[in-house]
């Protein structure tokens, strides 16, 4: 018996439920990264970057859950436990201890990257099945490609 | 050479450092079980458990934030990745998929009453090594305690 | 003589317009049918059912102004007067009298279910004809349907 | 078995009653208006009025349910739905389509005076009945007395 | 010497303060046992009720203010001391120790309703003395009936 | 030919209006005398009392403006020029020059105590005529009784 | 014996003073004009001039208060009372009654650009005494300046 | 069956739940008191002790508030209903009647050195059990010690 | 070597910001426009249409801000400066000096249909290599569609 | 025939007037360097300066309008179309495309010292002519050289 | 080399920059005379002067900012250090220990009028050099003067 | 005679009470030092830092009240004046004149670190005195703590 009923057909439901799956698994892992940068920076830019890193986490976190809630509201359970993040996620991750401003920029200009490029796949893996769920990955490609070129611009001349 | 001095010796530092270390992985997983649930409750108290779940997370993010700043204000580089909170994590956990209400507040009793039992161990060891971190500490404990007790009485009569 | 000129060719006003209209005079049935629980509202989750009433009134009358101010925009003289709600509404509505807790929650379900159906249908409708207008449907549809979801979550197991 | 109890006698609760229920629809329908007219409005006073207007909806809508709750709180299911609404409903009512904005300000008066007329009829009938209710009905006349100046002071020199 | 003036004769001021001072006792009677059971509350209904009577305390408590500072406008010294409450307050009190949301359900609708018919009581008494400080007793009863009637409908199918 | 038209028979229209007239002149009266003692109260109590006194004329200001847009609601021109107040109020005014504390404090108390004795005056007068400028001048009058018993407290012991 | 010291030698002090006396009645003059055509004003622009004026008085009652505190700091009650405003006043003022739209518009700007040539002339006769003064009209000055214009262009093509 | 579990070893929770019961009459007994004074103060020093007494009732209010928290969240149902604290308050109290303001800030004085000796003996005697408790009772006392300063300030030259 | 790495291949990357800079260069002139009328205007509709040019200027410059963000973030520097908005801008323009409120009408309305045209050409021209800037393309012709028509009902009858 | 009258003679007019248009060139071309500047800079300094450009650009916005409006009041109109500030601006401006973060410095202290160079001779040009727009150039100065400051302290050591 | 660049000539920035560094010392030492009273005060006026010290204190920090902020902008570095400030400082300053209400008062007064005097020679003595620095000191001189007032107004009839 | 009493006995409240002068005295000189440094800096980055010690300066001037205010709560009265922190003060300060970035962020972390030492210091000593004191001064050191790791993180890697 069906715990929450779908708007969707099941092929529909199926493939926009894994579409909204893997990116809600991106947006944690992103979210958990930039905290991560953000607590262990160091290096004359700290102040800015660290301010920076809180936007970019509050920008993950906010739509980690409108994600969340759009898989829900398809009838299809969000899965956003630990062990489900460090086991799913793909995307470039912090290394253990202090990091330097230069190289926290570069890793969060990565990270970014590959999940722009995931997303936009997902944009078009959704257009036959649900126009709603499309127009919600545009939405957060837009926001997550502004906070890219707002780090990369940070980032010139490259090293 | 160290990158961030610590106003402790270094076996406060060591100490008082894993005491918030451990915390900070409570907190982590605390804040993802707790969005967890609030995504994929079911059930006639849906809405006011779900709300509910929503200020347990902000506390639970809020403090790792707190916890977090004053380990690297002690020089000890806190380490919130995923990988480290899947693995290190010891706290209840919830299950794949949709919940029911009542199984989620029996969930949460649990996870509290673990999280909050851990703490009361750490405030008794970082005693003799720092008195600022033993009183963030404790701050916490009042904090997840009142949660423990609002989320115990929602659960009365016991199933 | 045109009173407010369309930025549209006459088919495409006019197809638009339909769509428009009919959201409309369902966005307003909603309304005061969310308003009729609301009031009479009874039994034990009259609490959290009464303030979550009022949210889905918000959502829907903050989206049947929007509605109607893009079908002025197009030219087309949006109607919403009681004659026209009562005669032209076909979603489900509210019984005479008080509503135990659960019959509400049922009811607002079936009331949702209807008005996403009708508004899928409408944004195949438009999408030849007005991507501007398209685009509004799609975002009170994620609405409608992340309000769907909450209702029907409270709504479990189902009687 | 009663649901709600009232703290009137029989007698007075009818009264009462049906001097709320009235006044209920007069509210909801005087916002449907107002809506009706801030949409359709054309002509050089445009903006003046079209913001005027959504003032007075404001008025309507929030005395519309402090008014159904106050009928619920005498144990008096209030009734706003749209075809006890388009049924019961004895104002002024917008024609169809554009409206030119001296046509609007005239109906606006016209029908501000025929729901304050009805209201003071109601606060004479629930004088001997329910003090409460009374001032209540006090209230809302005068606030309505006053939108009626300020759109009858528009109105000058009439046409 | 008269401390403070009063602006009514001298029957009138006796009567009208003994409605503000029984008023007052009634009020501060309320906000004790609102909060009472604001924590002592346990049961499904936890966080609803919870909430739902720390508004009815935010009532009773600025009420209670307004009706103080109306007796001492009148010449008539306010007492609302520890002593007076326990000795002058003849509402319904709530039990020691914890209550199931049922019962505390229950126990407001009680103490509302005793409150109620001894506030319709003063209103008559005062019409003749000052129709001022009955104004007062119609607006606290307004607000009075519609608290009962939200926590009635909590009540409904009645144990 | 009418200007505004009044929803009152004439000769209630006329009690009504010189009753708001009146009134609109004693609050004017009101709010000057208040600021020329805020400028030139002199004395141990300068700060608490020139505070005190921005209160009164903000309540002054503010039922000014009620009154005299019921006036004009009613279809009376209200009269606040200059000239009208000068000739027209009878309330004590200050003297010239500064004022000691003690002064001022005595001067309000007996202009609020006339200002009280002509509101309960005007609240019989309008009582046959319009119950809704009558709950208006009752809640004035409450503010008045408020703001002299605060004065008069101030006074105690009396020189 | 000086009450209150002035931080200018006397001749100063009365030559500035005159200036800021002669202000405050135009101020309070201006305030009480604006609100009477803020009330009477009648015409199909009732609502842009009746919100336009409300501004109009908050200058004007904001600039009494600044300059009447200015006479205070130097040493000089400030008189605001009734009888003085009357006849001290020498700007224009408004009839008694209604008022058309147009009229108020052709009233507010004479008005204004009688008090702006009286400020002109206090400027240069303080300049020599006290540059502090005269920074205050300047700013004051502005302000009249702008608010006469946009009455002006409200007033275009003349009558 | 326990209702709400403790994370404290029963002797903990009783000496615990002791030190908060008594806090919890104090803290309630003072806001009742403060309220007393605040209504029935007369004497020139009216205003400013009205306004200081109000802030404090809001710390007495919020800190009983925690209180009472803190000893649900321990497993021990809070009392503060009028007759326990009636019978249970040792702090000095409030005589009948108007009260000169000196006798006011003398009455306060008295009071809160009552409440804060209690409370350094409670600090103490929790120290061993709950170190969470402690923390919470040392701010109260800082904050009362604050308050009991403010008001003694007041005093000098004593009487 | 690339600066500010684009997320779109080469060909995407020019049509998309070509549409792009057009774009801002229209928002940049509209804003100018706007504010030039803003200043410029006289006649009876002064206030009304003075206000509503300030809105339409928010708009215009909060989109020229995110539309040059968007080329940024496609790796296409936006260019804003004042000579090329001179020799790129093909929507019509203020003439010199003061302006009659319906010449402004009418100015408005023409200068939004050009935008309007302009933009839904490129709403097309983007739709094969970039949804994302399509999106945010749509959203503002909605904005500008509804502006237009707030214009256009002014307007009426039409001269 | 005059449209907007000036309380200036004709010859304070037209200096004063020039005053402010070259001003207002200024001010128009200043907020579209600095956006300019805010879209495309780059370089590890990238927020710091993107953030304290919009800062600058408000300024300049902001006094923009008040420059203008001062003309208008003055009877002289202000021009702020794009093809005036192209042709009349003589600061420096931006070149295309990305601009490295020392660069943006810079240009914008230059741009700043230009500006401030000519407010300076126009504050000496007006003195004779209008104290009250000398006033308003004089507290402009005192902003732009405080935010040159900021960019020079930005700046060092010098490149 | 220069660091921060003058927009002003050599001589000018000396007499200028020493006229605000002499001012700086006068704020910073106002605003630590200010919080020592406001520590240290006692008597019956404890509440109201505690309380009118913050607002004193608040201005001298507002202005020393400004003031420091305006002498960078001009090229002369601000020396605003504990030991400058000893060594400068000439205005009158608090006794040791705690201080009666009467004391306190007439300690600002004079302090007060200390630093008056010397600010109305530097704005003659900067006349010549800078009139954007004579109009932030004319600025401060006023709000010192009406801080000035409002301290002697307290202080009457002197001791 | 002892002006106000103290909660502690004799050699706890001398002990306390120089902990909490050296406290205010090190608290006043940093926010000195730290507006010093707010104003002199120079450097790329300048503004990043500039907006760091604003932070800095409100925690050390919101501490210093507390701590003032803790100690005239014991019956210590502070002393805050000039030629005390000049003469008291042992923490390292800044030098005269402009200040590179990195010199800037070197002296905050090496008075940080002094001040932080001197703080531990007193943690001990007031121990077995006031664990109210105490706990406001370990609450002190969390915060100076934070602050110096913030500053210390811009400064890697070391010069």
């Amino acid at each position: 018996m069906t715990v929450v009923k779908s708007p969707l057909p099941e092929s529909a439901r199926q493939v926009t439920g894994d579409a909204l799956q893997s990116t809600l698994v991106d947006l944690l892992g992103l979210s958990l990264t930039g905290k991560q940068a953000h607590w262990n920076i160091v290096g004359p830019r700290f102040r800015a970057i660290h301010l920076q890193l809180d936007e970019l986490v509050e920008v993950a976190r906010s739509y980690a859950d409108t994600v969340a809630e759009r898989a829900a509201a398809l009838g299809v359970p969000p899965d956003g436990r630990p062990e489900t993040i460090a086991s799913a996620l793909t995307l470039p991750g912090a290394k253990d201890g202090w990091m330097r401003d230069t190289e926290v920029v570069q890793l969060i200009v990565e990270t970014l990257e590959a999940a722009i490029a995931r997303l936009r796949e997902r944009i078009d893996a959704v257009e036959q099945h649900d126009l709603v769920t499309q127009d919600l990955l545009i939405g957060l490609t837009r926001e997550l490609e502004k906070q890219r070129w707002m780090f990369d611009a940070e980032n010139w001349p490259r090293d």
